[in-house]
């Protein structure tokens, strides 16, 4: 198909370029701002990854490689094709998120050429680790960004899965190594949900 | 709100990050590959960013700044928030697109503070008049991320609105300037197209 001038190289890219796709229809938790719809994981990795830019300012590490933090952020949640959202609050649901989490990334990082595939890899590992200012300051607003969709849609997400203000705090703390502002920040505006009464204490 | 230390700029920052959320609710004439839904903006947005990764060895020039390719593409349809999603292949609602698209940019990127503000406009001023290897590198993804759509959801959207190969290709034609092994690839994929009935010559 599309004649010889196809490599194999090139049609394992064009390959993951279509798998991923799939990212689309992974829903999330998470609902929009405006309360419409829950939010995908497509979405939802843009907008983190836009906040990137904004914020980055506010990273401690002053000399932080930047294309290395939005390409973490782009590619975070592909692991979701296969093993689905894991709500960050559900401790039964989040018992073999790793194991399915690896399971995942095997698969889909596989479809790449080998040094695309392991490029993505150690990309994906880093910002599960959390080892480096990228991966902390990509991480920190992976956290950010829901608590700002609770803030603004009056708590929906927290109030339907009875989520405490103590949980979201505790999800949040990564944010004070590389992003202190922020973290300050986050500490503040649960506060204010609580309250609001749009999460509970 | 959220006390004294959220300084004005960063009060900016967090207002057009609320803002660009809207964009996840503008729908593009592009369907899902899986022939399920509508795109929206965001998530095509965040797709082109990846491709942009995945396929930068095809980029003419070697000396090309990704971090500005990726940021360029992140913003890229940010305008659609006001000015909505202009199908490419409408040459009526094409007219007013650029008086409506400026009018947007004005409005979204001076919801930022002054100079992230001018930097976005740059960015996607850059985008719009394509003068640059980035920004021709990046239109180029733009344009094949749909033509790829539709050759995998089995011509859905070229169908419903009686486009024919000669306007696919007119439009993909910018791709050889910047990445002319994916023009190549191109104009195979609309040729297979046309002989598998998904596309009218």
């Amino acid at each position: 198909m599309v004649k010889k001038m196809e490599s194999s190289r090139f049609e394992k890219q064009i390959r993951f370029i279509k798998e991923i796709d799939k990212l689309k229809r992974i829903s999330r938790q998470t609902i929009l701002m405006d309360g419409s719809r829950q939010e995908n994981s497509a979405e939802h990795s843009w907008h983190v990854a836009i906040m990137a830019i904004v914020l980055s300012e506010y990273a401690q590490n002053a000399a932080i490689d930047w294309l290395r933090v939005l390409k973490m952020l782009l590619i975070h949640d592909l692991v979701e094709i296969d093993a689905g959202d894991t709500f960050c609050y559900s401790a039964q649901k989040c018992e073999d998120k790793e194991l399915r989490e690896q399971k995942a990334a095997d698969r889909i990082f596989n479809l790449l050429p080998k040094d695309q595939g392991e490029e993505f890899r150690t990309l994906w590992n880093e910002f599960e680790a959390q080892t480096s200012s990228e991966s902390l300051f990509a991480a920190a607003l992976d956290r950010l960004q829901p608590v700002l969709h609770n803030y603004h849609n009056n708590g929906k997400t927290w109030q339907k899965n009875h989520v405490i203000s103590r949980q979201v705090l505790a999800r949040n703390e990564i944010t004070k190594h590389e992003a202190p502002f922020l973290w300050e920040y986050t500490i503040n505006l649960i506060e204010e949900a609580v309250s609001r009464g749009m999460l509970s204490r």
